[in-house]
């Protein structure tokens, strides 16, 4: 028997590894549907035996590993370590997929970023495309393929690359030249498609399921989330169990949220922390179908229209699990103009030398919005996540760093004189 | 009395700490010159007392260094770590400095790579930034300038913003814009020049002297040499003591080979190695002067012309010290054309998910080079430095990726059938 089980997220029925994973089975297969425009049903969640574990480690054992190796941790991951298709081989390459170790630092007083523009491809997205390779590896796949709008595919382009493993990846045509040009970079397949990232997703799904391609697309693959979880115990670690009042974290297609949430859940259901820290989701105005299913529990498409490309969504795919990790952390979500953005981007880069792009630049635009708006609690710990590199989206930047003159020594001498 | 000393690499005069650093000298006042499309001469030294040091440290105690954070080996850095201009608030602050901590791993059976782009600017120079920073601070100057191809200007401006220090950055006009922007955007005083980087070198030597700006030009500031040392030592210990045979570095300025090399010797001096591994100078073709000077014990200025543009100068500004630390390594100096540079960095990309700028491309095109030539030992450790990444010069990358076509789904799923 294994050490995990895939549960539905609408629907609860619970199904073995077998079950899904043996048949390419991604959704749930009583209720899952994958709609144009509109959010994924029945996503699948993982589940761990908490009582067992709880009685085999303790908060303080599990407090000494380091981070950013999840392989320390094998008993809260759904993979068959001992399985010989993840071989001592793999495992020792797995150096190159090494997540950044010391991702968290203060900026200010009772403000942290969480930076993870450090990681093998400069994302957020390496901690999911870790996880999905080994599975892969495990199942026998040697071709994956992702919709993108740009830090998956590049994430997983480069995993790929790094392992010799082909990679197929699907993305908006107005995709920032600089992820599109790191995705090939990695020699990865690359389809520009005429039309949106939800176009991109169904595009993938369709074609990946004829190929046989293990598919990565975020939400549809129960891996993403549960890849993107280990920053909650990044967090739990590397503060010593002291977690913060606020995390600020971008949003799109909900992933990262309901990564994180998954995280800090089940670092509670294990009796390892009191309580969840208020996980407050980041929209940009042109895209915030998260912060209006809140408001008044419909969801509405709305083709997205914004600057912050990662969290561009019009539907996005794991909104239900997302609006519910938000709620029950006690959280909240916002949204802020692509201006506010581009000015956090800013304030970002030129005062604490953090160059992140504008999706991760969401985070500290919403913090900058309530704090201005006295709506944190006074002397609460706020953590910002910073989910993307700067230098993925260069024309971004360009829109407030215009070229400087071009002068002679001789007349930079009488300029500065 | 201080536990270092200035010693000038050509005339040998020694000087202490207050001699040089009170009156903000930089080259050997005795012989030191600084003239336009030339090599400096007097650079200086910075030497300890090994012995001193021999006496109270062991190689074993050394080992059990973390890699990347220098300042666990202050008896090692010029710096009066106890002085309180730098406090404990500023050693606090150097979280933010951190560079990788995982730099090393292997991608084919004894071939490692070095991989700097993981740092906080994503370059090799912030090792050198990382010290200079902490000397200005220790100086009390809150303003710093530098010349650069880009690289060090970006590192530069990222870790001045990290601490609120004001930076003035000196670039050529043809600096990728990717770079440019980087700079930029951490909120420098950028000044564009029409003309070389060694017409940005001179001019902002000049500039930096009537404004008392602290100056980080590379070689002439006796810090950059010191603070690019470390890699030597983050490969001591990584290796546990296991040294590769040898090691392919990018050259321009011949800076970071010097740096290494001093490493090295300085582990040499204190009994904790036996012998410097191989340092291998790669240069581009158009910017070959250190291969030249090597050959024929001459050095003669041709402007540089090559697509690497961190490693572009006409006037190596550290030659005779690069020279020397090739040969004393028992090493050697090769060239290698633009085009090997671009397929270099297209393998390393495609073959190993490592997204290096072309400059850092170098050391793998030289190996490539040598190996198809027979010419390295059989069986022997290769390690080649990766020192800047890719996403800092989109422009170059976009020479080998066209823009793929634009299809509609239905297009592409007739494609993909």
């Amino acid at each position: 028997m294994s050490h995990y089980l895939y549960k539905c997220f609408d629907c609860s029925t619970e199904y073995t590894p077998e079950e899904i994973e043996n048949n390419f089975i991604y959704l749930c297969p009583k209720c899952g549907t994958a709609n144009r425009n509109e959010p994924l049903k029945g996503v699948l969640k993982i589940l761990y035996d908490y009582i067992d574990i709880r009685e085999k480690v303790s908060g303080e054992q599990f407090l000494k590993n380091p981070i950013g190796e999840i392989w320390n941790y094998p008993f809260l991951l759904p993979l068959e370590v001992e399985n010989d298709k993840i071989s001592k081989v793999t495992f020792l390459q797995l150096e190159k997929l090494r997540l950044t170790k010391e991702p968290i630092y203060n900026i200010e007083k009772n403000l942290q970023i969480f930076d993870d523009t450090r990681n093998p491809t400069l994302s957020y997205k390496d901690r999911a495309t870790q996880l999905i390779i080994l599975k892969a590896l495990q199942i026998g796949i040697d071709e994956i393929s992702a919709a993108s709008t740009g830090n998956a595919g590049s994430s997983l382009a480069g995993i790929c690359a790094k392992l010799g493993i082909t990679s197929h990846i699907f993305v908006p045509k107005n995709i920032p030249a600089s992820k599109r040009i790191q995705i090939q970079s990695y020699g990865a397949n690359i389809y520009l498609v005429d039309g949106s990232y939800d176009d991109a997703f169904d595009l993938c799904l369709d074609v990946s399921k004829k190929k046989g391609w293990y598919n990565r697309n975020t939400a549809y693959n129960p891996l993403t989330i549960e890849g993107k979880k280990s920053s909650a115990y990044d967090i739990f670690i590397s503060q010593n169990g002291e977690l913060p009042d606020y995390i600020f974290i971008p949003v799109g297609d909900g992933v990262i949220i309901s990564g994180i949430y998954k995280g800090f859940w089940e670092l509670k259901q294990l009796g390892w922390i009191d309580k969840i820290p208020k996980l407050i989701g980041v929209q940009a105005e042109g895209s915030d179908a998260i912060v209006r299913y809140l408001s008044t529990g419909e969801f509405n498409f709305i083709e997205a229209n914004t600057i912050a490309d990662s969290i561009s969504a019009g539907a996005p795919r794991n909104l239900f699990m997302a609006a519910h990790s938000i709620m029950d952390s006690d959280g909240f979500a916002i949204s802020v103009t692509d201006n506010e953005i581009l000015e956090a981007q800013k304030a970002l880069t030129a005062k604490y030398g953090v160059l992140a792009e504008p999706s991760a630049s969401a985070s500290y635009a919403g913090y900058t919005k309530l704090k201005n708006q006295n709506n944190l609690e006074e002397n609460s710990k706020v953590m910002l996540m910073i989910t993307g590199h700067g230098l993925k989206d260069v024309s971004s930047l360009e829109k407030w760093n215009d070229s400087p003159k071009i002068r002679s020594s001789e007349e930079w001498k009488k300029e500065l004189s």
